[in-house]
């Protein structure tokens, strides 16, 4: 039964929405519909025993159209959140970039302090009337006269309670096919982050971090459960190597990882890869979706870690006597 | 011309081989002939910009089949090391485990003292006589009254160059499907292993080793352009985990990894997932195997270790102001 009404919300969540007048490309997202409709029968049937569950912690990838409108991009992701609630999610998660178009030109107009600014607001405001947690993805943050690339996480009450700034910067050339700076407009953070809610414990990277297997090693150490990683990959990056370090991360820690990409704007100068993605602590992919906007919901299911790390004992086996990750303690 | 060179002998080392009086399992193998000609096929369409380098270092990645006799196994490795000579390899690698079945009861009967053991003499012997540099994949190693999994590099004057005993046992239990427990039998290697040839320098991982990627940021922080992992996964392990992890040591690291495998012995109780496997600096697996005995051939080209870290330069980028992979150096 929950699986229908998770069905037909997914159906929902891709027919066009018009509102505030922006113009979205729109087209091409209603003309894969009958696409996507095979394509969560299929998600139907892939995730009908992990939907069973109703002891874990339900996630609402929520794979957002951002478009040149922050007040729109705003009001639809408060909009999709509100539909995780009414699908029972207990943590509602945003992309990278959600408030904005991804791209240096951008930062500085979309820009904002946290947590006074327009979308931390929203965001806390959001989280407290729906009584859910929420991770805002990221927006562009304004601190001095210093830029991040942050991601927010809300509890349920509306209170910040964790702040992470993109700590390595996506500077990449491969000549010919993408070229992009971050460092051009943006500072890196010099903290991992991780927060709480009454069943996990979560560590946050943001896209790039996700290349960096220490960052993930650290919070592997300090007893997280799942990494959450916002991020915008491309059509260079994507294929190559989206799912592979998603998997990677999860399967070296044995932990539950999720990556959430924005949908893809075709009329945007940065088009993202989508494919925003689950994944189990085998490393197995439980459930992705592909370029459209829509919600996509996957269970933590702490049992499945324990099992998984009681099967394959690597934490205990590691050869701390030989080498080991080091970081400072919070 | 070269690969299809190649191509006939990858097809030459499919064809039964019914010497030393030893039952193996050859029908299986043979039948599936075909449809190696057909992979082979594919698998030459694949390789065929990798193939048309001539600066590289090429690989010869022996699938062996390893029966219970040791002789037989001992002969049938030299005769692959020829083979790959004769293809011109520069340094021929053996899987894991290749003297002997893999299983705790074979390891004392097979064990042998390195360097003065049998099958150290025979690949000192191979290599110095083939001028080819040979890594032993590994057999069961005596040392007072301790075993241990043990890999032997021999260089092309048949000298020990190095030797790496497995760090991390095999200690799995998934209940009704995989249990094993080396440390019944072995007692774990203390040291990370590194060596050189006079384009390389190469670290050696064993099977179970790769799971633990501390292992392979060491390497690749001292320098290493090339890791290799001679493992036997199995049914479970294998498609679970055995491609992943390599590709994840490979874009993590930015190296190129190949794990080698013997072949599936359908007559032996551990049956090996075989799946021999290279994999480039991107994290692309650019050649595989099945099931069946036979060499691959791969190259490695430093240029492309190079390009990968020019482009996506995480090397540079990681932030050992907040974190390191810290180790006793060598």
């Amino acid at each position: 039964m929950l699986c229908i009404n998770i069905f037909k919300h997914s159906i929902d969540a891709f027919k066009p929405r018009y509102s505030f007048g922006v113009r979205r490309n729109y087209s091409s997202l209603y003309s894969v519909s009958k696409k996507c409709y095979v394509h969560l029968l299929i998600f139907k049937l892939l995730t009908r025993s992990v939907m069973s569950s109703t002891k874990g912690t339900k996630l609402a990838l929520i794979q957002l159209l951002s478009v040149d409108d922050k007040e729109s991009n705003i009001k639809n992701a408060i909009k999709m959140i509100e539909t995780a609630k009414n699908n029972s999610a207990d943590i509602a998660i945003l992309p990278e970039c959600f408030n904005s178009p991804y791209g240096t030109k951008f930062f500085p107009k979309y820009a904002e302090s946290i947590p006074d600014g327009a979308t931390s607001q929203a965001l806390s405001e959001c989280a407290r009337k729906n009584n859910i947690f929420v991770v805002g993805g990221t927006i562009p943050e304004k601190d001095g006269d210093k830029l991040y690339n942050t991601c927010t996480v809300w509890n349920s009450k509306g209170k910040l309670v964790a702040k992470h700034r993109k700590i390595h910067l996506f500077d990449i050339d491969i000549p010919g096919k993408i070229t992009f700076k971050e460092s051009d407009a943006l500072s890196p953070g010099n903290n991992y982050t991780i927060f709480e809610t009454d069943k996990l414990k979560i560590g946050v990277g943001i896209c790039y971090d996700v290349r960096f297997p220490e960052l993930g090693n650290i919070y592997r150490n300090e007893g997280c459960n799942l990494l959450i990683y916002p991020g915008s990959f491309n059509d260079v990056t994507g294929p190559l190597h989206w799912a592979l370090l998603l998997r990677a991360r999860a399967v070296d820690n044995q932990v539950y990882v999720t990556g959430v990409a924005p949908a893809r704007n075709e009329n945007a100068e940065y088009k993202s890869y989508g494919h925003t993605m689950f994944v189990n602590p085998l490393g197995q992919v439980e459930s992705e979706t592909e370029y459209q906007e829509g919600i996509l919901y996957g269970y933590v299911d702490t049992d499945k870690i324990t099992e998984t790390r009681q099967n394959i004992p690597i934490l205990k086996q590691r050869r701390t006597d030989l080498y080991d990750v080091t970081y400072p303690r919070l």
